[in-house]
């Protein structure tokens, strides 16, 4: 297969560009000069951010196709601007690429890039590539909030009800699965495991949830916006993680339900409701969206969820400082959360 | 030396944010959540660009302090924003660190970035920072301007005068200078050479270009909001691909008097007056910015470039398309202008 090096920088960025052709939100002046000009609406407050996905690190290239690589290294930008409330508008990315690098996987990631970006409504409005160790890409995403109404991680207060978008723990059974050998072969597809009809039904959703994450913007958007939302994070790390920094940066404590964590069936389905509650727990990368909001909210939050059409579940509550972060079993008794998260995770459920 | 392993990503995060307590402008939200909040002028147009600094690509840790990289990283940055016109405002970094990087290379990178940052009245809003194959570094800066005020590169009319600010080549010579094992001891001083006094600063100054280039954001500031460049580009990669590169995007040729190009004292001190050209024509990184103007703005160049004590000289002129892109030699005649630029250096002229 051609590698990348016969094209060159130039003939890369020529590539990026004509796949990027339609972009929008347009930009006054897009990829080609030294910098992207681009017009928010005015009086808009403007959130930047930006990750980084490394292979060997975030991601094995592998077992990820370049072009789910592409979708993901801007969803998780997209789910930070979520987070905040806010309107995702325009992102450059810098990609390194190891000078073996097929062609092929090169295209797929930027098309992959671009796809996203069409499907969110984004534009991608300049970047930079170069030769690497390994293979990573960089997005820095730029968007913009109403001025003041920003979701922090620091305003939940305490008697705030503590809710979660959509399921956890598919992406952690995702990335077990791949471990194992699974391979992902379209989005209801995945080869290399021996499972029942049923179970590679579920096989399949949980891969795609680890390399094709849909970030809850709407949603974030909505929190935001109708000001429900007291404070916000995405879980790109689990629960065990993100809701102790929810909670340091509120100076509160808190108690989530284990009875009503909204574990992925497809977690629970092929390993079981211990190590799928570990999953959504511990397990990371599910970018749904953690969030507080005082109890009188709960039937707007309800109404949202509906015209939205995303689960959003009360799973617990936040509480003094005092009262410590701890999960209340379903045998009735309260014990901390499970240290962990992304870090530690490989040692203790893989 | 300790390594950057033992500290951990949240204990490097907690270390910059340390180094970047008091940055301004002060973001609404800066490190620590999950996207920063950031408010600009009202009615200001965004610029947004983003460049990556890879080691053994760009530069090479073993003879580039880490202080002076973070610099550099944010520096071709403020580049492209004073090369649109644009006022820098705020930036995110992207750093990959191999586990052996010491720590001490890490602390003085982000130093560096944090350094930069102050002397530019720029802000550190946020990053990422993970474990990488080769060391690299991605700023993406955010950045200003009035509307419809953006210097675009394809403005150039036949007939505009040519203009590049400073001196060029002093970063190739500097380059050159490291790659014969000469190193950087200082903001004045080198080692590893044996060299006359006087070619010894000239030294000190070529691998200061090259290390810690100063981009132009006053200059280019200034010209921006003056309305007097009609176009304008940053000399990252060498008169001889930016040149092009300007007028390509113009849709015009351009003549370069050779005589009037304003090669870099130490080039020319230390390489002798061939070899210095090529260093100014070629060499590239020097981070000065080249821009063009109708003739008729020749006096506020010239009170512009007084009152900001930035030399800025006029070095040609740009022609009809089917002009080319030349160079009027110093015995009187029309040659092309050498190809190339950062792409074949090593092998023109090392």
């Amino acid at each position: 297969m051609a590698g990348l090096d016969r094209l060159g920088e130039q003939g890369f960025i020529d590539l990026v560009a004509r796949l990027n052709r339609d972009a929008r939100p347009r930009p006054i002046l897009g990829i080609g000069d030294d910098a992207a000009v681009i017009a928010l609406p005015p009086r808009a407050q403007i959130l930047l951010t930006t990750d980084l996905l490394t292979d060997g690190v975030h991601f094995r290239a592998a077992s990820t196709p370049g072009r789910l690589l592409g979708r993901k290294a801007l969803a998780v930008n997209l789910s930070d601007i979520a987070a905040m409330g806010g309107a995702p508008h325009s992102f450059v990315a810098a990609l390194g690429f190891p000078r073996s690098t097929p062609l092929e996987y090169a295209r797929e990631l930027a098309a992959g890039l671009v796809d996203q970006a069409r499907r969110y409504g984004v534009a991608l409005v300049g970047g930079d590539t170069c030769a690497a160790g390994r293979l990573f890409v960089n997005v820095a995403l730029l968007g913009f909030v109403e001025p003041g109404r920003a979701v922090r991680r620091g305003g939940a207060r305490p008697g705030d009800a503590l809710y979660v978008t959509g399921t956890l723990g598919g992406s952690a059974a995702g990335l077990l699965l791949l471990r194992r050998g699974v391979r992902y072969a379209g989005p209801s597809r995945v080869t290399g495991a021996r499972l029942s009809a049923a179970a590679r039904r579920h096989a399949a959703r949980a891969v795609r949830a680890h390399l094709d994450p849909r970030p809850r913007t709407g949603a974030g958007r909505a929190l935001g916006m109708t000001g429900v939302a007291s404070a916000m994070i995405d879980l790109s790390d689990g629960l065990a993680i993100d809701l102790p920094r929810l909670c340091t940066a509120s100076g509160t404590g808190a108690v989530l339900e284990e009875a009503a964590i909204p574990v992925a069936p497809a977690a629970r389905a092929l390993f079981g409701a211990k190590r799928g509650l570990a999953c959504a727990l511990v397990g990371g990368e599910d970018y749904e969206l953690l969030f507080s909001a005082p109890p009188h909210h709960a039937p707007t939050i309800t109404r949202l969820a509906r015209r939205l059409g995303v689960p959003m579940a009360r799973i617990g509550e936040v509480l003094e400082r005092r009262g410590g972060i701890r999960i209340l079993t379903r045998d009735g008794r309260y014990r901390p959360l499970p240290a962990g998260g992304f870090e530690h995770f490989p040692h203790r459920a893989a």
